[in-house]
């Protein structure tokens, strides 16, 4: 194993946009312009390459209807709901010690 | 709670390099060197703004001794190492997912 097991997962969760996506799609399928509004600040460059990104390591699925309008929607694959233990414990660790973080 | 909890932690974990630090101390407690060793890539501007970051949030121990030659050491808080379950998990999932993960 070249690199250590938490390189591992940082290469797939490389910013924190990867891992807000996983979190949108860990509740339900979501649409490009619903990932957009829910990830407050994402410009639409950053989440289109980070969408594609977690595409190519089949993290997640890209659905498109081939019509007009167009309708593309993306979804977690099974390997990417393995990523729900990660998302747990950083969900768990944020609520538990909100109280003791003052961000200046 | 103005955040979602996955965003207060990764307020604090905001990139790799905070993610490596907290692995390293998890280890044992380092000087700034052998952080800067470990931590193949990153430059001493960005390891020591991370290195204030953990402190400013009570996450790391930072202790000089006041003397020449100065020596630093940095040291997790208890409040750091509470962060050792989401290290684990993304360990883990590492550790498990290494071979399906094709990284062009």
């Amino acid at each position: 194993m070249s690199y250590c097991p938490v390189e591992i997962s940082l290469k797939v969760l490389k910013n924190k946009w990867t891992i807000f996506i996983i979190r949108e799609l860990l509740a339900s399928e979501k649409r490009f312009n619903e990932l957009k509004r829910n990830l407050k600040g994402v410009t639409t460059k950053v989440l289109a390459e980070n969408l594609k990104h977690l595409e190519n390591l089949e993290i997640i699925n890209r659905k498109s209807n081939n019509a007009y309008p167009l309708i593309v929607i993306y979804s977690l694959t099974d390997f990417g709901h393995s990523l729900k233990g990660v998302l747990d414990k950083l969900a768990e660790w944020g609520f538990n010690n909100q109280n003791k973080l003052n961000f200046e």
